[in-house]
């Protein structure tokens, strides 16, 4: 069941972050910093939110999201984190539709996840033009020599 | 004379971005912000750098830089704004060469500039080409209906 993140979710998000194969220590540093963030002030305030999907006491994996700045009506999907013992379970297709779900109710028109080509993110274009996105903008080399920034858009 | 700013600056920053007429008040709060992070935390740790052009008491323009998040060797470009009334005097030329040249001494491979199509940012991209600058992304309505994110990319 695909429910709002709570403070006590808090070490099962850093388990399934670290655990992920997805995020360097960079990106879990960040993914820590907005957590706290939200925890702090709270969704309106921080501009992130976090949805779970919980059965029981076990969550199988996570998605944050939230308005850009400077925008009117885009949300960011800033993390989309699957328990890699919950692959092939759809959770990652459930936490995205949920996501997009929420932002449209809060008034979001388009949807937009920044994405690199490194290899440990193989799969993902097809995750995303299956869900309904497509691949707007390239910078090349952005994140390194090889690895391109691909910013995946979806319009409501 | 580019030099580093300095706390003094800070009544000549918010006056020549309110008057600047290309910054709207969510980004003057968003500059308020990026500025007290530099003073408070110094270029290091907050990641920004701001040069003035100064001659005297006067400051007829400045641009705010620093290291991309999550990238190797990238840097944004995060503000370049000049006085209204020192406009056709090559301030902005000379602000840009310089955060180029102290970022490509920090380690810069490339710089990055996100700007918008809104009206108020008319010419930005003959100025960015005309200093090197390339159009590389693009996605449309990003800001608001009728306003485009375009990325201008520099490779040094």
């Amino acid at each position: 069941m695909i429910v709002d993140a709570t403070e006590s979710d808090s070490p099962l998000l850093e388990d399934i972050g670290s655990r992920s194969g997805v995020l360097n220590d960079d990106e879990m540093d960040a993914l820590g910093a907005v957590w706290e963030e939200f925890l702090l002030l709270g969704p309106e305030d921080s501009g992130y939110e976090f949805l779970v999907d919980r059965v029981g006491d076990r969550v199988s994996g996570f998605v944050c999201y939230g308005p850009r700045d400077f925008t009117d009506g885009v949300f960011d999907l800033h993390y989309l984190v699957v328990d890699p013992d919950s692959r092939r379970q759809s959770v990652g297709r459930r936490l995205l539709r949920a996501a997009e779900a929420e932002s449209r109710e809060a008034g979001a028109r388009m949807m937009v996840a920044e994405t690199s080509t490194a290899a440990r993110y193989a799969g993902i274009e097809d995750f995303f033009t299956k869900a309904g996105f497509q691949p707007e903008a390239r910078i090349k080399d952005l994140y390194a020599a090889g690895e391109d920034m691909v910013v995946f858009v979806k319009r409501f």
